[in-house]
């Protein structure tokens, strides 16, 4: 690689003069930077990111907030690990270092603490809520011009930056595809309505059930009920699915099937029915979501809704740290990834393992 | 939360002087210091750890330094992601924050690094390999009396601090478990040798075939042939596991059973197997290492030695704080955290799934 020492010698300036030229730093005469710059073409010289940091006092770090829950493996579960892995690319390619900033539920959110102890250039932030507490310590990053980007999480109203996915889309697909299959009581198990993916796909779960419920109307099969519908709420961990059967097996002459909002939920709750000699596959029909290792692991293999985390991850952490290297430049990136269907075992023909 | 202004007022002394008596700094009265202390015992204060990092000029962040392949989901390896989180674990309690720091396999290694720009109070060293280049960093830190911890490999001859697992325990129990269920030609799919581990494993590996052959010897029943023993190394991935299936197929008829250095593996070797025609648990039995949830989920279910990754990130993160916090004690922490067997259906009779 070209150094900072060459374009100066072939320049005739010092170093600190080169320094200066590509961070923008001090009065500079004309001629000095045009033969900096024209040695630095010459050489291809590029000024690498830490001396960079140097110049501009940067501290090199990129912020990632996770919420903390004590005893839970935060990074073996796979959005966390996904996402983080995604963002470890990115940071890598720009020479960042990852800050990880542990958020405990029961300590008061506070975004801007990373950046007042000049720990971090930006953030990108998983798992925040949508609770009046996270908006307000989130506007006040934005109002503070401190560069962020939330995954997986979109404010309505709110123009701040997010990387999500079209949870929407990927929730109505699922269900679709079960009616297509052939299965009409539709059971849902969701997650905390803090999260906006949990009433995404509410909304896409809903749109496919009244679709279904006109179509039926129209050709007079179906006949949906919508009272009938059985929702349960739990909050993405196996145990919470695992702990569902309880209710679904008491209802279960209202379901023929089951869409779960992530795949641990599925899975725990098709252990759970499995234990009343209740087996997905056969006796009902099931797709999860996130399409994790777990998804292709258990047996039956499980249908899912593939989410891309890792490339969320890694655009975030671009997002971010585009926003911090062109200060403020009040452009608000919102963006949402496409999801995709991937059948197996639990939701009739196998497609794909 | 009792602050350190109330702590003052009740002294009456300067908020400074509370600071300086719990930070050991600078001269000081014994009557003021006695006057101090009673104050905060009767308040029960506490001083927070920022406080004190910024008296004591910490950065307040634990290093974790980790190896860094392109295209790999690092966080998503059962090994990185639980080691992790139970160094969040110990680094959330102590109030501290993670600094990641991920090391190409291309550049030059330089531990020292993340010390020099005082981003770092001790580091939790991940993946490090005993190589010379490797064995040279970290004797710089250890010169430089840089507080640190490596997890789950050792060096022999060194005096770092390592806290690691009983591999060898852990494969010679493994290998003596096949050979209770009457298998005699067991292989041995193991990880490069630059790890520590890898090396452990094959000394448990041997260990065990060695008692075969002197027991067998003994009564007469069997007489292994030590040249018979089928060793392949792969380099911890599923795909190399799942290459590793055309050796094996090419000895099976010197194979009845496979112990792999870890589940990913083994799982792909399972795969390469079975498209073959040979299932595990009935055509051969396999034991893997790891325990990851991949080992409970896969069908059959892989039989694993169980290794505490959580446990050991913690411990190592607490090693290396504490030794931060003594200074330099010359206290050498080196410590093998046992392993335990899990048998499931991939050897035999399912003992625990």
């Amino acid at each position: 690689m070209v150094t900072r020492k060459e374009v100066a010698k072939l320049a005739g300036v010092s170093e600190a003069t080169v320094s200066r030229v590509f961070n923008g730093v001090g009065p500079m005469k004309e001629g000095t930077k045009s033969k900096v710059l024209a040695a630095a073409k010459e050489l291809n010289y590029h000024p690498n990111a830490i001396a960079q940091n140097f110049a501009r006092r940067r501290s090199g770090n990129l912020g990632v907030v996770l919420p903390y829950t004590p005893k839970v493996h935060l990074f073996s579960t796979y959005y966390f690990s996904e996402t983080l892995s995604g963002i470890g690319e990115e940071a890598r390619k720009q020479e960042y270092d990852i800050l990880l900033m542990l958020l405990s539920p029961d300590e008061p959110v506070d975004y801007a603490r990373l950046y007042r102890s000049q720990k971090v250039d930006a953030c990108v932030i998983l798992g925040s809520m949508d609770t009046p507490e996270h908006r307000q310590s989130l506007m006040q990053l934005r109002d503070l011009k401190l560069p962020f980007c939330l995954v997986n999480q979109h404010f309505a109203g709110m123009d701040f930056n997010e990387i999500d996915a079209d949870h929407v889309e990927g929730s109505y697909t699922a269900v679709r595809h079960l009616q297509e299959r052939g299965f009409q009581n539709i059971a849902f198990l969701n997650g905390s309505s803090f999260y906006s993916n949990s009433l995404d796909r509410l909304e896409g779960y809903e749109k496919a059930i009244r679709e279904q419920s006109v179509d039926g109307g129209m050709n007079g099969i179906n006949k949906m009920n919508s009272r009938e519908q059985v929702r349960i709420e739990g909050n993405y961990s196996r145990t919470s699915g695992y702990q569902a059967a309880a209710e679904l097996w008491e209802r279960r002459l209202s379901v023929d099937a089951i869409f779960a909002a992530n795949d641990r939920m599925a899975i725990g709750l098709m252990q759970g029915l499995r234990e009343r000699g209740w087996h997905a596959g056969r006796d009902y029909a099931i797709v999860g979501c996130d399409d994790s290792d777990a998804a292709r692991l258990s047996s039956p293999s499980l249908s899912s809704i593939y989410v891309p985390f890792f490339d969320m991850g890694k655009r975030a952490a671009k997002v971010a740290l585009e926003q911090f290297a062109a200060g403020d430049s009040g452009q608000v990136i919102q963006e949402k990834l496409p999801t995709k269907l991937v059948v197996r075992e639990t939701s009739g023909e196998v497609s794909e393992v």
